[in-house]
């Protein structure tokens, strides 16, 4: 494993330095720096890589974010923003010798409109408590992350998250109107606006999912939908992960757009059902769950094409849940199967990535071989209707070079991946764990386009460096060559 | 009127040397010259800014493009991309001195998939074309601008278009998963995946909507989407524009996405009547056209729904289209509302702005004040459920003075829109038209990210310079104030 050791990598002097110049910008206990305090913020969600940061930031106001970073740029400190620190690619993890600004006491919701139907946020505020603001009016944000109840807004936009029903509801960028941050000059610049499209370049969607490489959110601007009158879920058990997979594109191609579409291996469902008595069967080689939401007979309507489809498609079984305490009780297993995978595996390791939909069956195959090659068990968990892959590494990091093994795998279902077409990130984000991945993804000059938006937001590379873009110098290390559409052939020359 | 004077304003020798460079690199004819092949490149729709090109080139395949971009950079040559010609913000009008890039021959539709229901083509491809090549498969292309039969995919990427269907399909940028681009280093780059999300930042979104600014597509891939079964749509009449205004945001709040929102003043109805007998109410002060499309059932309660909140708002006649050739009929009428403009008026100067919904019916008052203060006649047709206002102005530029008034009048209602939190385009683009009117939608540290992120695709302002983002300096000339969110305050010092 080659994530950085835990240890301080800065001078006391420097840290010195730095604290003197921040404590006057902020109120006290807005700036730490003794390891017990700091130590909390070493790691994300992604806890195989951990970082001690020099000093933690907790600004409360735009003013104060503004200061701390035109101080952290003229001392040409890095900055690491961070939200609930809930997130898996390791985005949040502290830099050597950098300032982890933390968002979380931006906590305000500053507005909840039902006519325009958007609410006005800062950034440290949870996705849920949006939605909880927002129940008054029946109306609430979409996207869905499975860290719902801790992870903030500001997280969401810069990993781009998505969720359960991102199929039919879009991910953070297709529910973010407008977003106000920080460069790293420390000037205020607004992206997005009230309108369906803006003047000028994107620069909204740009933004959402940058990491936090291109500056620091103040304000999000979100849009609000009305909670659906009815929701049903049907589950769906195959003697086959192929008909399984095969199924959801029939689903899709019969022009129905569900609102969630998910789909477990045999595997997942056996590792969850003895934890949350789902009422999953256990013999099913794949179970499906499809939703429904909208008005009454929509619901009706819809529920019966879809059983029809998965029917013709060799579903052997099909159950339709017949009131909201029993649909929760269907979702309970599939929201569950991460802690699930912690209770009959020492670790885990959960990878995320996208393929076209239509190569869900031969990439589930391929996965299976895998499992042999690695000699490792991977559970399935898939956001199916996007194509969007859970795949969850089952190993122990006592048993020597398992860890080595699950990384390895990982990475090679990343590159399968972006064989068929995908991509080797659906929702969490690059960070530091998929650094090298991009340079499967991409070439050289792909990477170059990359790095020349973040220079030109960031010239002196202090926001969230060595994040997301790999240097060509670091793809020429890992030695990887770029594989796009089937096809291999070796990155052109690096022009940095 | 500021248009640059219809003249060469090349050297000869210049000339000589840029098409000595090109005419190797292109088939016999591909390279055009002379004032009599060059003239019909002098303008696109926005035919008030004419300026000749000095070399118009016709590359047939991406071998072709590249050869072409590298040689122009070497040559420090600008090019302006061009598509169709069809656009209204002069994006595609030449530089002086400068080569027009022509897709024109790059227009084959390379794959039509039903399965991942993708269609690949090349950027010359007429935007209908893609729809007539998915008919067979019972799939089309949703965004529908009026040029439809003419404007290319290329062009739709560039100006990010939407059309009367954009409200439920969404503009250009939601419907195209993957571009195809070479920059002007001539190195091919490919944004965006087969996937609903992508690893890095969203350059595919940033692109889209670029006015040829960062790239030059090759290829584009565009979702299709299933032909609905029934469509039928509601004309709507109401007594005052006002409340026809709150019709329309009554509809959106009560949770209904119709296909299609339009919105027509009684100047525009007036005006169209008699042209296309569409069977307008043409007493009334406004009219709304509804659409619903989808499953027979769900038409049938939407429509239900929609004549229910229209009523409720104040409409005094609804009449539902009993077929397709009704509904044909009641769509006539606002879709040739602009040449019906030139019927009655010896020119029009159609504008394109974006309002939030919630302000329709204060913006309708406040256009009418002003056609009183420019003493000029207004007609308003408008995509109503998405905000995006095209008033047409009236005017005869044989008239002295005329033409300025329309011109002032047009940047009036620009900054209308950005003052209620809108945006000075809808689907229209920038161009040279609105470059002024970016200055008082964006504070110079905005400006500064555009032209950041220009920079960072091609350093040296060769593609399609002096459209969409102006410099700082042209600001400081123009003199307008930045407006935002109904606050005035002064751009902020210069920084280029």
């Amino acid at each position: 494993m080659n994530a950085p050791a835990n240890v301080p990598t800065f001078t006391l002097e420097r840290q010195r330095q730095v604290v003197a110049a921040l404590r006057p910008l902020l109120p006290e206990g807005a700036v730490l720096f003794n390891e017990e305090d700091t130590r909390p913020y070493e790691c994300d969600g992604l806890a195989a890589y951990r970082q001690l940061p020099m000093v933690v930031v907790l600004p409360q106001n735009e003013q104060q974010v503004i200061a701390v970073l035109k101080t952290c740029r003229d001392l040409q400190a890095p900055i690491v923003p961070r939200g609930a620190g809930t997130g898996l690619s390791g985005g949040a993890m502290p830099i050597a010798d950098g300032v982890v600004l933390s968002t979380a006491r931006l906590n305000k919701i500053l507005q909840v409109d039902a006519y325009s139907r958007t609410a006005i946020v800062q950034p440290g505020v949870r996705n849920l408590a949006i939605s909880d603001a927002a129940a008054p009016l029946n109306l609430y944000y979409a996207p869905d992350p499975s860290s719902q109840i801790a992870c903030t807004i500001g997280g969401n936009v810069a990993e781009n998250s998505g969720g359960v029903h991102c199929l039919k509801y879009g991910l953070t960028v297709h529910n973010v109107l407008r977003v106000r941050m920080v460069t790293i000059e420390g000037e205020v610049v607004e992206l997005g606006s009230g309108a369906l499209d803006a003047a000028g370049l994107d620069l909204l969607a740009l933004f959402i999912g940058s990491e936090g490489m291109l500056g620091v959110v103040t304000e999000v601007t979100v849009k609000l939908v009305p909670k659906p009158q009815v929701a049903r879920v049907i589950m769906a058990s195959f003697d086959d992960v192929v008909k399984g997979g095969d199924a959801v594109a029939n689903v899709i191609a019969a022009g129905i757009i569900p609102a969630g579409l998910e789909m477990m291996d045999k595997t997942s469902s056996r590792m969850v059902e003895p934890f949350v008595k789902a009422g999953y069967d256990i013999d099913a080689e794949a179970i499906l769950l499809c939703e429904s939401d909208g008005l009454p007979e929509e619901v009706e309507d819809e529920i019966a094409r879809m059983s029809e489809v998965l029917k013709s498609s060799g579903a052997t079984a099909i159950a339709v849940s017949q009131n909201d305490l029993e649909r929760l009780r269907f979702w309970s297993g599939r929201k569950n199967a991460f802690p699930a995978a912690g209770r009959i595996s020492p670790d885990y390791y959960c990878m995320d990535g996208t393929i076209p939909r239509k190569r869900l069956a031969e990439v589930l195959v391929r996965i299976t071989e895998m499992e042999q090659k690695y000699g490792l068990r991977c559970a399935n968990v898939f956001h199916a209707g996007d194509g969007n892959l859970h795949p969850l590494i089952l190993f122990d990091a006592n048993m020597p070079g398992e860890f080595e093994r699950a990384e390895a795998f990982g990475a090679d279902i990343l590159e399968l991946c972006v064989e068929v077409g995908g991509t080797i990130t659906g929702e969490h984000g690059v960070g530091i764990e998929k650094i090298n991945s991009m340079c499967v993804q991409f070439t050289a000059a792909e990477l170059d386009c990359f790095r020349g938006v973040k220079r030109a937001f960031d010239t002196a590379f202090l926001l969230n460096p060595d994040k997301a873009i790999p240097t060509l110098h670091r793809c020429a290390e890992f030695g990887r060559m770029h594989v796009k559409n089937g096809q291999m052939k070796f990155a052109d020359l690096p022009r940095f």
